[in-house]
């Protein structure tokens, strides 16, 4: 196995995945740091308002070699930033800081990135992707001006993939559709997926600017569609239903500041910027041509039961996955060319 | 993430697996050359006959330093040994070596990776997995006689699965069920698998001992069971049928040097020490308590069509996942407690 730049990378930009759709609004960015073709740091930005991907791999960069540090009890990514610059004392001087996304070079909820690589002086900046967000980017050009060695580009396919959710949002409107089946594809018979896929599924609820569910499923199952797992916020809902006389008794009509839409027009949809779909197969082969990702939670169980609709044919391309628990993730984007 | 032990671990094993059942009748094993943190190499043993993991690990270590040497044009497992013991000049005493499984202390068709570590001197190698097979065991005594620092256990039970195929088939039998399948687990309706998929079976078929593939299948796709994809041996076969009677002139009965037994009962199959039995739901679902493994290749598409049998209900533990080109192959084991 080839360890180059590359290897380097896609630690970066897996790490960044287990954080996808998590710290909207902003980008899912991974960041490592080498010292000498050590790995020092693999870290991923986590939650908007907390550390960039970046402060976090200098910081455990840092922490890794100096494990007694006070900046060890530090987590506000202002404070990190200034403990950093007062006590590197050439620390970086030899690293080289992989990072799957240009360094911010504006100071928004957390300071400059790129502002503090300039600071610390690591040798070399590899970047896989630049900033297309005007606001933010210029940082590689700062880090330039700054004597660092900068090259854009390594794995930037990869990188793209992992980006492509900031990027539709960032353009208005990113619709993913949510699906948990098991091995051989069955999504009848009862509750599929673990305790663990189902607190996560009311984690990207509680981010949600939309929720977007068939009318079956809410006159057959009257689900509530909160995020009571993970005591979060419950999302606006949209049922998607031609028919749009529903029983206002059931639960999600009563969730507090919720807005409820009943509507079949899709340009309801793509007026919220972050919007999870959650369905069957029938809404899944109805909706696929505007959706821009499909994820797919998958039970390591085989059972008999409904798995498809007739005429379904879709072709898709893996874009990642991932664990939650025993469960496994998929991340799926139609396939555009054959 | 952690940067420890593990870490570098998981880097060998993860590499293994690329090659697991290839190496057969040797075990999958990955090795992992870090110098003061820096991993130099991260190498498996391929295929039998050819060099073990760790010489595969410390020739590209060397190399990753020493791009030019000649080393790079020696592949005889012998003549690595030779050139390492004479030319290695200190270079590994910083060294750790991280390996699944514990180095072999006999020579056989290659020489004694035990031996060669003691004369390069690594600083301490970490080992995964003890070696059960006795003939090869004794490496870990060898290494710590030679004043080397040697820890065993390190993911342990993750080198267990790697190495488990391996323990199954010393034991006498190692029986593993393959399914090509869609995402949504249908297996009707024409070819699923891509090119390099098929490559891939047909690979597996060149190693087998024994194909076993049930009755219907026989009767109703008249395969013909041969390796040609990748030029190999077509296997011996078992029709796995209650009915005994089929039509000879059927291309798999017309092989050079094949044996075809036509059997229903279970133990002909434990009889051969590497079985394949490829089949669908129901075959699986007969036979779930006497496969060792179950892989499924999945094709990323969905499709309308046949998911499985009535009554079928498995929970499994997924041991590993790779791709074959875009294609996704699963190791799967069923779930043994609740």
């Amino acid at each position: 196995m080839r360890i180059d730049d590359n290897f380097y990378m896609k630690l970066a930009i897996d790490e960044a995945w287990k954080y996808q759709l998590l710290t909207y609004p902003n980008p899912a960015v991974g960041c490592v740091v080498v010292n000498n073709g050590e790995p020092l740091a693999i870290e991923a930005h986590k939650s908007a308002g907390e550390s960039h991907a970046e402060v976090n791999a200098l910081k455990a960069a840092y922490l890794k070699k100096n494990p007694n540090s006070p900046l060890k009890a530090i987590s506000d990514p202002f404070k990190i930033h200034e403990f950093l610059k007062e006590n590197h004392n050439g620390f970086f001087r030899d690293c080289t800081v992989y990072v799957t996304l240009e360094p911010c070079a504006h100071i928004g909820k957390t300071p400059s990135c790129a502002t503090l690589l300039c600071e610390l002086k690591p040798s070399k900046v590899i970047i896989a992707h630049e900033d297309m967000n005007k606001e933010a980017s210029g940082g590689a050009q700062r880090l330039k001006e700054a004597q660092i060695e900068v090259s854009i580009g390594c794995m930037k396919k990869e990188a793209y993939e992992l980006l492509y959710p900031f990027i539709k949002w960032c353009e208005g409107n990113f619709t993913f559709f949510k699906m948990a089946q098991t091995l051989n594809g069955t999504i009848d018979g009862g509750r599929i997926s673990s305790n663990q896929a189902q607190a996560y599924v009311h984690t990207l609820r509680d981010k949600l600017d939309l929720l977007a569910i068939g009318g079956n499923t809410v006159r057959t199952d009257q689900p509530t569609l909160d995020a009571r797992y993970v005591a979060g916020r419950a999302p606006n809902v949209l049922i998607y239903s031609r028919n749009k006389v529903f029983d206002k008794k059931i639960p999600l009509f009563y969730i507090p500041n919720r807005e409820v839409i009943i509507s079949d027009n899709i340009e309801d949809i793509k007026q919220y910027k972050l919007v999870m779909i959650e369905g069957g197969y029938s809404l899944l082969n109805e909706l696929q041509d505007v959706v821009d990702y499909f994820i797919m939670i998958v039970s390591p169980t085989m059972k008999s039961g409904f798995n498809g609709v007739e005429g379904l044919d879709i072709n898709f391309d893996i874009i990642h996955e991932n664990y939650i628990g025993s469960d496994k993730i998929i991340y799926l984007k139609k396939k555009t060319s054959f």
